[in-house]
């Protein structure tokens, strides 16, 4: 990658003034960019839900949005559009990236329409599909796709959520009937927050524990019907509602048990594990934790899904809140302009522009995700290894996209003031329908901590079978960080270099590459620190460890995050290598320093108590971005329209030039008063006069 | 205040083990503390709402929301709790803060309800009664404390929010027919957002420029009759219904505009200017500037609830989250215990007990200022510069107050997954409802600035007419400062103090006075920083000093917001010396220094850069949170008890022991399933066997 950021900038100052001579991207070439490996899909996508059939209703009631999505999703098959990730033979394109690329784009129609098609087609189906054979497929695939069989994912329970593997439910092989009996032991043990379950769904796929000759093998899921054509439950079924959520009301969540509902043998979807007419459990995957992380992972995609749509819907309340920006003018800055536009305000900058940057970062990171994820799943870059990592892909920016979505659409809507509560303006309802992601398909602390386990495994790997040189070594590079962040002597060192240099020398040391090093430097000391710290663990029993595990689990999770940004960076930085045009290379090179610096600057301590920056340095770190926040001033209208969105995407009165419209009548209002010669005066200016 | 803290504790070892033996709250001592000045008007407020019919039901249009608040409005006038603030002869009590106590309280019933009775009684009504005189009181407060004359608060404008000054409507005298016509002169001069406007009100309280004899004398309040007794707009009137809102949906948020509108000259609330029938202006308050602060400041109670009531809806937050983390357990420790509680996790501990103290804080920073607006306004020290300290401390509180209420209740609602998502648990109810706090009544960030400015103004009063000597003492007390943080002099002193300390020696220098010292260090530097940096300013054109105070803009707002956060932590230090029993003092001495470290710790990389922490102290900062957040958690349950909400106030099913129920249930399940020797095994114990 070339750091065009070192590139000196002719004009450090006024950009105000000189930013008509600056380079500009172009928002087509930076647009395919963000759209990125499956543009095409996109864009019909989006072409499609134009279409108003396909928008959120503010003020529905719960009945009636329910009922609207669930035509929406009979307008999708329609199209065409469902199980585009299923074999050809049953009516899909076998395609899985262009499956999930296509489906994230609906959350510009309504977060709950996205929601409950990826229920539809992306759990329920999708664990027909993953974890079923071709029996499964042939009865229920064409029906799933058709709508014809609405179904539930019914894994998490009311006791529990990310830890799928304790759940209650129980499904126990009779021998005597061929059929497994599914059964809810206690009420801890209910299905729960199942989207189709309230209302539409009529099978569910029912993860429960596989006992079989006595011996319970683990989560497996089962094919039950649930409802009969009329839409009441079958015998041994029942459930309940979960009511109003805080958003995604369009999906008709709620509960089911079961007390002794019998379902045939075959049911069992048995691609990872069958039970034989005579009770005999069998599977290819020996070890059991191997078997049901195996299973967990086939459906993967969800996540993935999440973090490209979060992604979008942050581009989407930064495209509202942006243009407004621009347009709306508050208070009287004194200088000929009269009236300042929120733009011309560097606190207004400092909360938008930075996540211009983020969610850029975002839209590069996750179409390397959607890669991976495709390469894996059509079979061309299956390996074990590749399938760990996508998963740990998955743990480490669902987090962080579900996450800044919400902190950045909270932020545009303050950013809007009043007009930013307003349903019509958008910016609350994503809020609120996507409030959920950070919890769901796995919560985001937890999956952070499995991403903090693969990288502390990782670094033990390293030293597993080590020989005493190797160790030595390694021991040398503790002994050295830690006399660097005890005593400072790296901060010193560093001091003396920067001592008499001018800020943009001291700038020069926070680029490129050089943000990579302090990223990446950080998670490798983060993750060497935890390690060092549980390594007495092992020696320990159970309570003391696990008190161990708890004072260090803030720390794992921090770790992850960082690992997390780091791929993010990495990411964005690949990203620009893909831009031909120059100018656009140049202002996302801005845009990809600022990304960097900001996390930098969000743990400015964490590198000043590891020696890692000089203070002289640190200080300049902020001054920095509020540089980029302002040369980055003029071009975030570009930035955000380069994604593309169409009026019917974004809907937002204030985004849409209303407001412009407003400020330019008001103040023809006033010239053409002014001119008039009847304006009344001020009363300041009569005590002028009196004087 | 006597530093308990210092006071060394024998075992700083296993907590979990010995809690049993520590000091424990006295909840009744703290809770009365909690409740403050206005405890028991805070009581019976509570006591009124146990009855369901102050609820909010959630789920229900937008149309029977309004309606049902409305006639919850009426139970209050019932009540005899409406217009408590209102003179005695308007059937009032004359009480201010037990007026204001009494309605935040309302928050635990609806947030919808609190804000309507707001806009009602604290508004529309606080509008007549401080902006109008004896003729007006007499005309319209019995009317409308009795709710027969509901009204609008007719500010704020579609072009206009925080800057009140530059509104557009206008009211011009008319002396031959001795009316004010009322006139919205373009689009962008809407009234916007007003409570009552879209449906209930019959009147509004609308701000205009008032002009007479060709001269604009400013913003003035005039009442305005806007519906008839059937509910349709009087003749010049119009308006729109703002529609689905984020939240608040129980009020009707309407726009208003007027065409040509004539009312007679009484109608002006003449309190600080009047029109005589010739057309002459008059006024007490000759600076139409101070004039119009003076009016504005007569509002301030808005505010004062907003950050109280904002402080109870985040305490029910965490009651019900921390319930949560008591009793749900996740995930197998692998311990004796098996499953884990939440608060079990350290991760868990960090995401909400630091929170806890931040709310206690917040509690303490309110009965203080809710102490102040009553002694302003009831006329006992009602004094220019009492007025001013008020308006301050309310542009101060306010915004940490609303927005700690957000992400408290949002992370709240994370700690409670799925559970945390669904309406009946409260916490996206409140978030949703809560949200626009941080913009009405003022925005944030511009209140802020408010702060800021009357910091620098302070500051230079410090230096007016300063002797040569003064200066020159500022002076070198300036490049002392500088040399400290530029080469670390001062950073490196302290690090020779260090070395080879304890860890609790290092930690006793963050303690009691010396977090005092370091919060009040640190808004001292920042505000001398941020006034040194504007000091050209003056020689400036208009547009450069417009830009020297954008790009100052983030840092002025920040240093604004230490020195709310050191209010809030001298008041809960000072909130600390009311309490008697000494274990509870301990207890929330250990609370309020949690408070004081993670406000150091959010801004550690500062006083690292500034010299004013070591590097080794600044480490031991998050390690001393990480000790204290394991310290209270035994004590967090008693924390939130201690708020004394009842289940009529909670009403979250998760808060309800429910989940403790469920739990035991299922622990339960399995111990039977086990000793009935009947159990599966496990596959792994098969296994075993096989080998």
């Amino acid at each position: 990658m070339v750091d065009t950021a070192v590139r000196p900038v002719s004009t450090p100052e006024p950009e105000r003034a000189s930013h008509a001579a600056e380079p500009r991207i172009d928002q087509a070439a930076v647009g395919a960019a963000l759209l990125g490996t499956w543009a095409d899909v996109r864009r019909q996508a989006r072409q499609m839900i134009k279409d108003s059939a396909f928008w959120k209703v503010d003020g529905l009631t719960i009945h009636d949005h329910r009922e609207r999505v669930f035509g929406q999703l009979q307008l999708l098959v329609d199209a065409g559009v469902s199980g585009v990730a299923y074999p050809t033979e049953y009516g899909g394109r076998a395609d899985n990236g262009a499956n999930i690329a296509g489906f994230e784009e609906l959350v510009l129609a309504d977060p709950s329409l996205q929601i409950k098609a990826g229920v539809q087609w992306g759990l329920f189906g999708a664990a027909i599909q993953q974890l079923g054979t071709k029996k499964h497929h042939d009865l229920w695939l064409d029906d799933v796709r058709e709508l014809k069989l609405p179904g539930a994912f019914a894994m998490t329970e009311t006791g529990h959520g990310s830890d799928v593997a304790a759940i209650g439910t129980t499904a126990t092989y009779d021998v005597e009937t061929a059929e497994f009996v599914i059964h809810t032991p206690f009420r801890g043990a209910w299905k729960d927050y199942l989207g189709n379950a309230a209302v539409h769904g009529r099978a569910a796929t029912v993860f429960a524990q596989l006992i079989t000759g006595g011996v319970n093998y683990g989560v497996h899921c089962f094919f039950v019907p649930i409802r009969d054509e009329a839409g009441a439950f079958l015998p041994g079924v029942g459930g309940e509602d979960d009511g109003v959520k805080g958003g995604l009301n369009g999906i008709d969540n709620g509960r089911l048990h079961f007390d002794q509902v019998r379902v045939p043998r075959e049911n069992l979807l048995n691609r990872y594990g069958d039970v034989a007419a005579d009770g005999t459990y069998s599977s290819d995957i020996p070890s059991p934790g191997r078997r049901f992380f195996t299973m967990l992972g086939a459906l993967v995609q969800g996540r993935i899904s999440l973090d490209g749509a979060a992604t979008t819907g942050t581009a989407l309340a930064l495209k509202i809140a942006v243009t407004y920006a621009n347009q709306r003018r508050q208070f009287d800055g004194g200088t000929p302009e009269g009236e300042l536009t929120l733009f011309d305000y560097g606190k207004h900058r400092r909360r938008l522009i930075p996540r211009i940057a983020t969610v850029y970062a975002q839209a590069f990171a996750h179409d390397e995700f959607l890669k991976k994820f495709d390469g894996v799943f059509s079979g061309r870059t299956d390996t074990p290894q590749e399938r760990e990592d996508l998963e740990t892909l998955a743990a480490a920016l669902k987090p962080l996209s579900t996450w800044n979505a919400l902190e950045t659409i909270q932020e545009a809507r303050e950013a809007c003031g009043g007009a930013g509560f307003l349903a019509e303006n958008r910016l609350v309802g994503l809020h609120a329908d996507l409030d959920v992601y950070v919890t769901f398909e796995g919560d985001n602390n937890i999956l952070l901590q499995l991403v903090g386990k693969r990288l502390l495994t990782d670094f033990a790997t390293q030293f597993k079978g080590a020989d005493a040189a190797k160790l030595a070594r390694y021991a040398v590079g503790q002994v050295a960080g830690r006399a660097f962040h005890g005593a400072g002597l790296r901060q010193i060192g560093q001091a003396f270099v920067d001592a008499g240099s001018t800020a943009r020398s001291v700038e020069y040391g926070l680029r490129g590459e050089r943000q990579h090093e302090l990223l990446a430097g950080r998670v490798q000391q983060m993750v060497t620190d935890v390690a060092t710290r549980l390594r007495p663990a092992a020696k320990l029993d159970a309570t003391a460890a696990a008190e161990l595990f708890s004072d260090n689990q803030a720390d794992l999770i921090a770790a992850a995050r960082a690992h997390a940004e780091l791929l993010q960076w990495e990411a964005f930085t690949d990203g620009l290598a893909l831009i031909d045009d120059e100018d656009s290379r140049q202002v996302l090179t801005w845009l990809r320093d600022l990304f960097g610096l900001q996390l930098i600057e969000k743990n400015l301590a964490w590198y000043l108590i590891h020696g890692r920056l000089s203070t002289h340095r640190a200080a300049s770190v902020s001054k920095y971005i509020d540089r980029l926040c302002a040369r980055l001033r003029h071009h975030a209208q570009d930035l955000v329209d380069a994604w593309g969105f169409e009026p019917e995407h974004v809907r937002a009165p204030i985004a849409s030039g209303a407001e412009r419209a407003r400020q330019d009548e008001a103040r023809a209002y006033y010239r053409d008063l002014a001119a008039s010669g009847v304006a009344p005066v001020t009363e300041k200016s009569l005590g002028k006069k009196k004087r």
